[in-house]
């Protein structure tokens, strides 16, 4: 399946209604997540974690804490893609691989750590539209690489945050940005929405 | 150039030099809003505007309020992606063309405002999640979309928030989100950076 990517985000749907017979793979997943990790995001921090939920322990758990949606029982796995707060503490070791792979001197490391240390500390606020744009990143990547391996997903943002850290053990300072369903999408599902004309939504400067 | 999305992914990097003698049109360029702008968004509710910036002066004012990085100066086109708050407000227009087109009837579209009236409004936190979530996804996709035309893109959160709202007279509604460099690449960029081993960032429940 070799779609080119216009044709993959021309046909994307968001998937109400999964297959419930065809599984996904543990390799399959994590691929998906490896994937994922190759969004980009400030100063290479990386600030994320995922989980997999596709126990059927899990899944309820996840099913309860989302406003009951039967999606996150029937997809084969629902990502939880958590941002983390003060990305800064994480990132020596985030560009420890670009160091040892010789792509950046250790100077030029310490100075990106030197510059996320004057500005996020103390700033709440750029540490969670961080964490939303680093946890957002990573899902859209992961949605269009799922998409070409021929699966279908779905983004909810409703969920209960608080329910979400309290059933998978989240830190004070993770964030749960989205969950993410992949799965076969089964009949029934809505085709893509139409969207709003696009020289409603630009303009040139 | 028919790259499967797995290598797109795993070769798109983040440029930082750009060839100031190729442009993009603004062909180029509405053609890559229009594909931003099928990214998911809750509810479908697609808030946000997309400034594409690539006038010389209106490139020296954007660079003016991002620390005068100079790729927003060589890259033929900066987009300013704006996520709007009160989403809730534009949603009938937003789901408009899902019901002219059958998708959805009147009545499932009513109810999705209902659901939008009944959460959104009184919590600006949602809000502004909710805003940086859609302007992060319409974000991706369009980078991936570049990536699959055979141009490069690079995402900056560093940029001053006010600085931009005022330059490009953004609403008080309307929060920039990241800015995105599109064109090509130049000579002398950092190939992709290695990323921490998967088992680091995921777990499976």
């Amino acid at each position: 399946m070799q779609q080119h990517i216009k044709q993959l985000i021309e046909s994307r749907i968001s998937a109400n209604y999964f297959d419930t017979t065809r599984p996904l793979s543990d390799a399959d997943i994590a691929e998906l997540v490896r994937l994922a990790t190759l969004a980009p995001t400030a100063y290479n921090f990386q600030n994320w974690k995922f989980i997999a939920v596709r126990s059927p322990q899990a899944k309820a758990r996840l099913k309860a804490v989302s406003y009951k949606q039967q999606k996150v029982e029937d997809a084969p796995v629902t990502f939880i893609i958590v941002g983390t707060l003060a990305a800064h503490e994480g990132l020596p070791q985030a560009l420890k691989p670009s160091v040892d792979a010789g792509i950046m001197s250790q100077k030029v490391a310490d100075g990106l750590v030197t510059m996320a240390v004057n500005s996020h500390p103390g700033n709440p606020q750029l540490q969670r539209d961080e964490a939303l744009r680093s946890g957002s990143l990573a899902a859209m990547t992961l949605m269009l690489a799922a998409e070409g391996m021929g699966w279908n997903s779905s983004a909810l943002s409703g969920f209960d945050p608080a329910g979400v850290a309290r059933e998978f053990k989240l830190g004070e300072n993770d964030v749960p940005v989205m969950l993410v369903t992949v799965g076969f999408a089964a009949p029934g599902n809505w085709p893509q929405k139409p969207r709003r004309p696009v020289q409603e939504v630009m303009e040139f400067a």
